[in-house]
């Protein structure tokens, strides 16, 4: 395949960034799980070796291609490990910390910036949450049904992207300028209820009430 | 002042126009309390009379430079007539009416995402949430110092915001498809502990702490 632009030399950096914007086209229109390494490496014209070989596996490609700095499937279980009474806390603690990061904040606002802007950012953003949170924390909750451990973390979600929005996007004061540990007593007992305390679930469906 | 501009009639609507962008210049650079309606006035090339004719208040003209589709002065009394115990019920069924109405809800929609994009309209924003709501908030809640009642405030918006973007922007499942009143179960305590329970309070400044 000749692929020959004016003004431009094809190099790894190029490559690189195709794969990335096949990746997006690909994530949003079909979602992470309708969406293939083999389609994405069609699309951006290259070898799937070569997607692999950038980026690993399909979900630290789907990672890059959003911007996320972090792989909840390192951060998941340090957070699970420990006093379950204690897991709001660790949540609210990993996540600020990432956002005070001076490497990880920019990365994570300008993936939150551009998925409030643009639509198809912001699907990106929901087909991330729903595959690499949801699934996750749904599985490590184990008991209730997965529609109730989903809308519990999209309760949390709603919780801690507000602090981020409020704190770091927002600037709201006092929020923005009390230290982290302020925040960190202050919000951990929303995180802790809203993951094991009494939410309001909604039904399971009819076929999780049937006996077989 | 002869004010032609090539291809362009002046007329009611650029005058409304060049006052609201006039009066955002001025409480971005200025904030609230330093901005007057006359400096508006001047820098949009009218007299203040036009202004107080178009916008009423200094307040209400505020409240049309930053797009907010609600009167924060109109809206409070009613939240905290009732049950002391109901407060963070109404508050959170209250702010999502504002977000569900078709009328409203594009609004502060735009509102919100015009602040996460750019610094200015931030700056407006965080502005508005400190005069317009702070002060109404910490006034309410009469016990505790003010800094406590900013600090409660700013977490309760926290929790807000964190709903409205997850809900209505993000649009993250399953908490942008489950019933209003679900939302208002689930997040109604948390803004009742945020406004009257137990969350870290800031120190006092020294200042409050002296006995003269």
């Amino acid at each position: 395949m000749t692929r020959r632009r004016t003004g431009r030399r094809p190099g790894r950096h190029d490559t690189r960034e195709e794969i990335l914007a096949a990746a997006r086209d690909r994530f949003a229109d079909g979602g992470y799980d309708g969406a293939s390494v083999r389609q994405i490496a069609t699309r951006a014209g290259v070898d799937p070796a070569l997607v692999y070989h950038y980026f690993g596996t399909k979900e630290s490609l789907f990672r890059a291609a959003i911007g996320a700095p972090i792989d909840p499937a390192a951060v998941f279980p340090r957070i699970w490990a420990g006093d379950p009474a204690e897991l709001g806390e660790r949540i609210v603690r990993t996540f600020l910390g990432i956002w005070e990061d001076p490497t990880t904040g920019p990365a994570v606002r300008a993936t939150v910036r551009s998925a409030v802007a643009n639509d198809r950012s912001a699907r990106l953003l929901r087909e991330f949450f729903a595959t690499q949170v949801v699934r996750r924390i749904v599985h490590e909750l184990g008991d209730g049904t997965p529609e109730e451990g989903a809308l519990r973390t999209s309760l949390v979600a709603s919780q801690l992207f507000g602090v981020a929005l409020a704190r770091y996007i927002l600037q709201l004061p006092p929020l923005a300028d009390v230290p982290v540990e302020t925040v960190v007593t202050a919000v951990a007992p929303t995180v802790q209820r809203y993951l094991t305390g009494d939410v309001a679930a909604p039904e399971p469906p009819p076929s999780a009430q049937s006996n077989g």
